[in-house]
């Protein structure tokens, strides 16, 4: 049976541009499903009224309406699990991702906020060393380069946002269980709190919950070693 | 057996502080592994001169050597396959964090730079409620939120950085064979080769490189698009 797919289109109705139609798109060819994906406007919110919501991409599957690119992708893998797996096992490609965001992004990010507290507790030949590195590669103090932190919170907080997607689902950003993703993004956390005594996460930020979650692992391996946090 | 690590420490040697040993530190207590945790210092480079390289974490199993806390991950994974597994199958999971980076990282950046080619070419009475819901949501106008997108442009390449670390070493992001991780970040790709003729990518870029890998899937579904590039 075809599956009818809202799909977002231009002032030409074969322009599709959405980049969550795009997914759908390709989630439905990944499964191998004939679909009819109709041309939808932003403003054709009465058209997709059915769905309970104004936004594409919608499926129509038989009697089933789903909406949102995740919802859609899960519920073709649950109800054609027969046909090609569109979460695959692959999960070292996936935690290599994970490991570019942490590297490339969250390690700088932190990097630059703790790293004067870092030279004070390194052992005195490793600070001259590590002073001396650190202020040629970034061409100023250690001091000037962290600047005035509290300033960065709010952005660096925001910046955490690809975190608390899975955590709003799973304990960990392994799934049920921790995988190696989680010591990746643990680590970095883990040196901030080893450090320094910023407070990076507030309180109520769920990613501070699964710090602790990881921290409490292992009897309590990560939570032993000496830190301000 | 126990496995000795080389673990960067502070003055205190007890201060054990790499995000880099961390991740190691908790991979071996996932497996189960005994560990004698010795501390090392930045400048104790002829320490771990055996391992052929300078820094740590470095790992010594039996008559194994093995350093850089990914190849550590890889050879635990390998070495001991009855231990529980690191990389795990909680692939949405994930997958999950792809999409929190996709939609909060990527989308942003690549809407700024396209967005007011988009108006261009959506319908009419669409273009008015994009105008006037996005200038409300940004509180100025399109073209003065995109700027001087050339300028824009290195700063985003190099935030593409978590899409090439994969793609070193796999033809796609879900590894051998595409996943819903792949379409979850083709969609921002498609998005701005369908609405702009903007390039965002550089010749020589993996990432142009694993884009058309993924236009081409599906007999062409994505390249045969109406699209700009």
């Amino acid at each position: 049976m075809t599956i009818t797919m809202y799909d977002l289109a231009g002032a030409d109705p074969e322009r599709r541009f959405s980049p969550y139609c795009w997914r759908t798109r390709l989630a439905l060819a990944h499964k191998g499903l004939d679909v009819d994906a109709v041309p939808w406007r932003f403003t054709e919110k009465e058209r997709i009224a059915f769905s309970g919501q104004g936004l594409v991409p919608v499926i129509v599957d038989g009697d089933r309406v789903v909406h949102d690119s995740w919802k859609i992708a899960q519920y073709l893998e649950a109800t054609y699990p027969d046909r090609p797996s569109l979460f695959g096992d692959n999960a070292p490609a996936q935690i290599r991702f994970i490991q570019g965001w942490a590297d490339s992004i969250l390690h700088p990010a932190i990097g630059r906020m703790i790293i004067a507290d870092i030279v004070a507790l390194i052992d005195a030949k490793d600070a001259v060393y590590f002073r001396e590195s650190r202020e040629k590669r970034f061409g100023m103090t250690l001091e000037a380069f962290s600047g005035d932190r509290e300033q960065l919170l709010p952005d660096f907080r925001k910046s955490l946002q690809p975190i608390r997607l899975p955590l709003a689902d799973f304990p960990f950003l392994g799934g049920n269980a921790p995988t190696y993703a989680d010591y990746i993004v643990f680590g970095a956390f883990q040196w901030a709190r080893c450090t320094s005594p910023f407070r990076l996460l507030a309180e109520d930020d769920p990613v501070l919950a699964w710090r602790r979650r990881i921290e409490g692992l292992f009897g309590g391996l990560a939570s032993r070693a000496p830190a301000f946090d």
